[in-house]
């Protein structure tokens, strides 16, 4: 019989719950031994709840237990979930989580910490929700001396694309519909500026390339000023806007990582990743790219995942094999000043206004004002590009995925 | 230091040595050790390769070495690649295969050898080439209960189907531009005839859902009878012919395995997935679908596989995990006459001549000659189809992937 805690009683909380009363039989098969919920730690009383007998609410509880083998964080945040974790790692408990906050801001110290104490520190469900992601990519692609990860991280931005793109939403319109169907927060920030897909890119980059890449490192722009306009001209273009996160290593090793709306052309697989579906792609020196596709989100499918990592951390209790990384350093992530790519314009002005941008594809869309052009450039730096456009600010400007990150 | 043996110096096998050459730093960092090849087990003489001075042509020199750790099998079949895995089990070292032949015809006998020997059978290559899905299928999604595991399994068919469709050639000269290019073997049988992707969705079938399923039991379809008119009409009807196996676990715990062409909706992302490109797509309870996309096939991602597997194997030398399961037993595999599916026809004859098939949605294409009607069916069993069809007999019958199959 292995023993857990859950630590936060809420969507992904309840759904590991839940995990472990619909599929504990096969679990335990699998397994060899009874996974059994001991405790559930919540703030909030659920009388009605068929786990009532379980919840507590001191912390203390849960780490002086010394039946308790596994410990699931699901509070999210930095604040207590961080001071949970190290008390639980502390006391030996192997600790799996969903918080891509905590992971991204604190994974360093904190699989330093488990190792310490000879605990693991585990968190395959704070990328990609249920899609195996993290293990994958530790595991069974350390063959591969691996270049980029990139990726659709974040479900509900994308949402907000698929229908803006495929039922002529604006951005408001698409935000609250995703929020009706409760894809987006009723604080959307997060997710729509960009922060959550940062945190994703910046624990994937970690694991990729084994040194901690810090979300204020990485410059974020979200979907906000992403205008049906602008899905227009991607549109005649044969292409889709896609908010990508991506982490590419250097030649010298360095790390380069951004969040950025990107125009994907429709051949790439990625472009065809809709709805609140992610989709991560990992290119290798011998795999060439690999991608990893479902969804990134959920109760069920994050709970899946956060079950996935206990059962692992119970197969290899008495051999925790440590999944870890380094720290980074200030000078370790590069900017993107000197990443070339072509770029998507929508400008105020005529074609002559265009003369010193260089040789441009000039793109139409219905209804465009006559004083509107829609353009993609060649390939330069934004420095360049800010050059040629000699001060003058375009109305939006997003890069295009390069053919050559192109899956083919 | 960490010692292997390649059997079999052929596409795979030299694959392997040169990730171990170009990705060996990495991987020693990854792993603590270095990695060494020493000796490579082959019949022909390679007096010119840098490896001359590793080739042996005995394998109780492997067999008797107390050094190697780790014997890599890419010899392919089941005969001296039986022998050999038998032999070096035996002796306790661990074997990595990419031979779907040997892992579908006796992996559950294997899998027992290598457990009584305390020794680990692994062979992650044998199945979508570069793409980890065996190791994920085993592990990161253990807290699901699968029930259906689906997939492109095979690139040769895969890009013979891509340029009928992409450029119009015949399923022969199709075949003719794969085998220019390296894609198909001289002799493609294997690949043509389902055979490649039956062993794979066995091995798939049996990680899935814990039983050996065997390729005799799973009836096989190839694409040899696709025609330019089929794929004509799928085009008219927004749908992609794409050769699928499929295992799909019933009611009674029992399964059901197949390999045929079948219509995907554009909709589908299997339908995306173009020339020697591999896709499976894994159904769970908590998870719905995740699919895993790469290139199923090539020296270097299957060999990148391999290397992955003998990495894990090495990291885990104290305590093999027992990957694993039973004999299935001649009752476990279930026919495919229950599975009911929308049907594309392509017949001979007039819309009269459809009285009696139920409503169907008729399909044009162009240059149809006039005695020739396409048509998509309700749902409905094999069995049903042809009492409808009154014995006779379409030029072409292919199951349409349910919408419910779709990733959604």
């Amino acid at each position: 019989m292995a023993k857990i805690a859950i630590l936060g009683f809420g969507v992904v909380g309840s759904g590991v719950a839940e995990v472990i009363r619909v599929n504990g039989a096969s679990i335990a098969q699998r397994l060899g031994v009874e996974v059994e919920l001991k405790y559930i730690l919540d703030l909030r009383d659920f009388p009605d709840s068929p786990y009532a007998d379980k919840l507590v609410k001191d912390f203390s509880i849960i780490e002086e237990d010394p039946e308790v083998d596994v410990v699931v964080e699901t509070i999210g945040g930095a604040r207590a979930a961080l001071e949970f974790t190290q008390r639980a790692l502390k006391a030996g408990k192997s600790v799996v989580s969903s918080n891509k906050e905590l992971v991204a801001t604190h994974g360093c110290e904190l699989l330093a910490l488990a190792r310490a104490h000879n605990a693991s520190y585990r968190f395959e469900a704070s990328v990609g929700g249920g899609i195996p992601i993290l293990h994958p990519l530790s595991q069974c692609l350390t063959a591969n001396r691996i270049s980029e990860v990139r990726g659709i991280l974040n479900g509900t931005t994308n949402y907000i694309l698929t229908h803006m793109i495929g039922t002529g939403l604006s951005f408001e319109e698409a935000l609250k519909e995703a929020q009706e169907r409760g894809y987006a927060e009723h604080d959307p920030t997060a997710d729509v500026e960009g922060l959550d897909a940062c945190r994703k890119i910046c624990i994937l980059a970690a694991l990729a390339f084994g040194r901690h890449v810090y979300p204020d490192q990485v410059p974020t722009e979200g979907i906000t000023k992403v205008t049906l306009a602008d899905v227009s001209y991607a549109d005649a273009a044969r292409m889709s806007i896609k908010l990508l996160g991506r982490a590419i290593q250097q030649e010298d090793g360095r790390v380069m990582a951004y969040v950025a709306p990107h125009l994907v052309r429709r051949s790439n697989p990625l472009a065809q990743v809709d709805d609140v579906f992610n989709a991560i792609t990992v290119r290798g020196n011998a795999i060439g790219d690999v991608m990893f596709y479902g969804r990134g989100a959920g109760k069920m499918p994050t709970a899946s995942a956060v079950m996935a990592d206990v059962i692992d951390v119970l197969q290899h209790r008495r051999t925790q094999r440590f999944m870890t990384w380094e720290e980074g350093g200030a000078d370790y992530v590069v900017s993107t000043d000197t990443l070339e790519s072509q770029w998507f314009l929508r400008l105020k002005g005529t074609i002559r206004d265009l003369e010193g941008l260089g040789p441009v594809t000039v793109l139409g869309r219905p209804g465009a004002p006559g004083d509107e052009i829609g353009v993609i450039t060649e390939s330069m730096t934004r420095g360049e590009l800010d050059r040629r456009l000699k001060g003058s600010a375009p109305l939006s400007a997003m890069r295009v995925l390069d053919e050559s990150a192109d899956l083919a």
